[in-house]
């Protein structure tokens, strides 16, 4: 299937697919397919790749749409709301986008279960609404929640804020409804939380970024709303005592909701009494949610204190505790003309300072300025090199700058036995560099993964994995 | 490889890997090498089909023995400390039993990351024991966790009463060592929370009961010793009163850390203020941990007691509130010679006293006793279907009822959307019966995965997945 797919046989599939589809479920006017070409990362489609955007509304239609496709090896490329940040969603291959969006109801909230199930187009954020109702919620939260799909967070493990309490995407999935590339469907998993039976599928597809199948539906679990949620900001001297006093946290057997370190914000730094902080000061952010939580916010509070911290004060914070965590994202955004890099490393939590460190290093030896956050129980750090270019000239210079420094971060990631990305994705971005980090026998074996699951090698080819290279290896 | 190995061909392996390990780690005297042949289910092993039994003390020989092994197409059935419960180490095929008993090394407790990395063969509550120091424990729980084995809980991705609140054995896995089929060695994960690069093979081993690699040493998450555990105990007029209850302390946002629900044990039943409940009661036990959990203790009583449930006298209990959970393991054990099952399905938590009904039900319809006790907060239900023959003559008719009586069991956990074992695995068990639950589409995926990972069928052979089989499918 290496070979690109001629027109006449796209044309054959598309008459097909269009009798097994409704007529407005397809989309071919290029005005319409060209946005299907671009997610949120810094990658840039090619439109002219998109035959067509098919938009299912169910699982059969799907089933149709991968039976044709897979018959005559064409390319289908499955996307949610496209906020990927790797490009694991723009094609790179001639054939289709299969977009998720009209897949979108909620086909029920099991308030006893504490589950819902949802088809794959249904936003993140919209389960959490549907089942607010009963007092649930869905845990994980990455930054796009309001607009990203669940299909879309299950194809890249979504990670978020709350996951240090309440785990990423794959910890909170029970099952999944799976069209497989020859277009037969399949259930994985149970509704429960314990299951033994056989290989766990549902891990496997979660993460897999649209290589091993189409995810239609899937059950995911929620979580009772907490009767109340505190969150206590502290500033420390640097990066280094902030880490400190994380570690003493969970030394003490605090059991956050939310952990975030950074740089000291403006709106703080303004403030005489944070401001001998505003160079080189980090601050931390903890929230803490349950029943009852007075004392553990008395006794978190303690803790960051003896680990030399200034509390914030609320009102320095312009609101109450809950709305420090504005402060997190009340951080100036990179003007649009910056040239930057975007990478999400993860590392032990032991080096986490030190990874710090590196970042800092490796700016200065690039003559870079860069931005850091973390969701530091969780050692993963959100890092972005840039500069702004004073003339056009100066671009390719700062580009190449970026792009060596992005590649020394990584390297740095791997030397502390951290991971090239702990929430984004491998997509386009880290399709070269996967192999570094894994060796080649997982590739290997993901390689024959992939062509288990994808023989024709329709699904999101020319990725990190493809059916083609594994007939190679 | 579906042929029998012939005894040259094994003659020659065994020299090979002779020289390969030291020569005190090779065990072939049959009656050393016998009770390799079984586990802690009701399944028979042949002990003729042992030629050997390796006891590899590094990594490295484990690469040379499956090597070996993979060169001459001889089956290795690795197993740890043989308490699984469904025949998942027992060889089915003549063969050699890879033993990771001396695998026995923790390497590494790391307070900071919280995590400790061990050798395959390192008893589960070692690692408790060796993190205690730190304030740290491994919170996995099976049964058997005083002589189970880190690599068998892995194998059988193993659960427990803590699980409820701190997951199962594949949620506090981080990363795994793992020896392929072929000797090669790999490293799945990375000693990090978030981690989304590339599939999670860690994920895909654990569960997979020795049919995809030899898992060598693991990193795995540990939590802290909670300062406070409080266990609460209440008796209810009957199962469908007692889930009732269950349900409220979820929907009142309970996290609890252990939720058994069973039936009223002799040495409550004969006190009078609980003597009403013996015939039909069940009993619930909570229990709670973390800092300040007085109020929720409170708060986690009232709800009981709103519930009509009889809050237990700890001194009836003959101890203290934490014994209560002795009152769990007080159950009186069943006679060597009862002709018996036992089953450990899990049903989602609002069918869960459908399926104590169910279960109630096939017990009449067979006319045999039963015990019945659940991880009620996931559903998982351990059933014991049994009878003591009065005569020789009978115990075919026994077996047979309660064979029918077990298949009852399985098919009503499927009518009602649960799975067929929570926390046992598949082993030989369930061999013939997972498809029933999995499907033959999923199936196919789970072959193609054992195809992949061990194209020559040389691990574990003849279970429930099996290279050959894959050929036909």
């Amino acid at each position: 299937m290496a070979a690109a797919v001629t027109e006449t046989i796209m044309d054959k599939a598309l008459l097909e697919i269009r009798n097994a589809l409704q007529g407005e479920d397809i989309e071919t006017d290029p005005s319409a397919t060209a946005p299907y070409a671009e997610d949120k990362s810094a990658f840039s489609g090619d439109a002219r790749l998109i035959a067509a955007v098919l938009l299912p509304e169910t699982t059969a239609e799907v089933q149709s749409i991968l039976r044709i496709c897979n018959a005559y090896g064409i390319p289908v490329t499955t996307r949610g709301s496209g906020t990927g940040l790797v490009g694991g969603a723009i094609p790179v291959r001639q054939g289709f986008v299969l977009s998720t969006e009209r897949l979108n109801a909620i086909r029920k909230i099991d308030p006893i279960d504490m589950t819902a199930r949802v088809q794959a187009g249904v936003i993140t954020d919209a389960i959490s609404d549907a089942a607010s109702q009963y007092g649930l919620f869905y845990a994980p939260d990455p930054a796009s929640s309001a607009v990203s799909s669940i299909g879309g967070n299950i194809a890249t493990n979504a990670g978020g804020l709350h996951c240090v309490k309440y785990g990423v995407t794959r910890g909170n999935v029970l099952s999944l409804q799976v069209v497989l590339a020859d277009g037969s469907t399949i259930e994985t998993g149970r509704n429960v939380i314990k299951n033994v039976a056989g290989l766990d599928l549902t891990g496997l597809f979660v993460g897999s970024e649209g290589l091993l199948g189409v995810v239609t539906e899937a059950t995911v679990r929620l979580r009772s709303i907490p009767a109340e949620i505190k969150t206590v900001g502290a500033i420390f001297s640097g990066i280094s005592a902030a880490c400190s006093a994380i570690n003493g946290l969970f030394e003490h057997n605090v059991a956050p909701a939310v952990l975030e370190l950074m740089e000291v914000p403006q709106l703080l730094a303004a403030q005489p009494r944070y401001a001998r902080f505003a160079a080189e000061g980090a601050m931390v952010l903890v929230q803490i949610d349950g029943s009852d939580i007075g004392g553990e916010i008395e006794r978190m509070t303690s803790l960051l204190r003896d680990s030399q911290g200034i509390i914030i004060d609320a009102r320095d914070a312009q609101g109450d505790n809950v709305d420090l965590l504005n402060l997190r994202k009340s951080r100036p955004r990179l003007p649009r003309e910056a040239i930057r890099t975007h990478g999400d490393v993860a590392v032990p939590r032991s080096a986490e300072s030190t990874m710090f460190g590196n970042v800092i290093a490796i700016a200065r030896q690039e003559g870079l300025s860069y931005t850091a956050i973390a969701h530091a129980g969780d050692g993963n750090i959100h890092t972005r090199f840039f500069q702004i270019p004073a003339s056009e000239a100066e671009s390719s210079d700062i580009a190449e700058r970026v792009k060596r420094a992005q590649s020394k971060l990584f390297e740095a990631a791997l030397a502390v036995g951290g991971t090239l990305t702990g929430e984004h994705g491998v997509g386009i971005e880290l399709a070269a560099r996967l192999p570094r980090q894994l060796g080649e026998a997982n590739m290997k074996l993901q390689r024959g993964i992939k062509r288990v699951f994808d023989p024709n090698n329709i699904l999101n080819p020319g990725k990190w994995l493809d059916a083609d290279d594994g007939k190679k290896g």
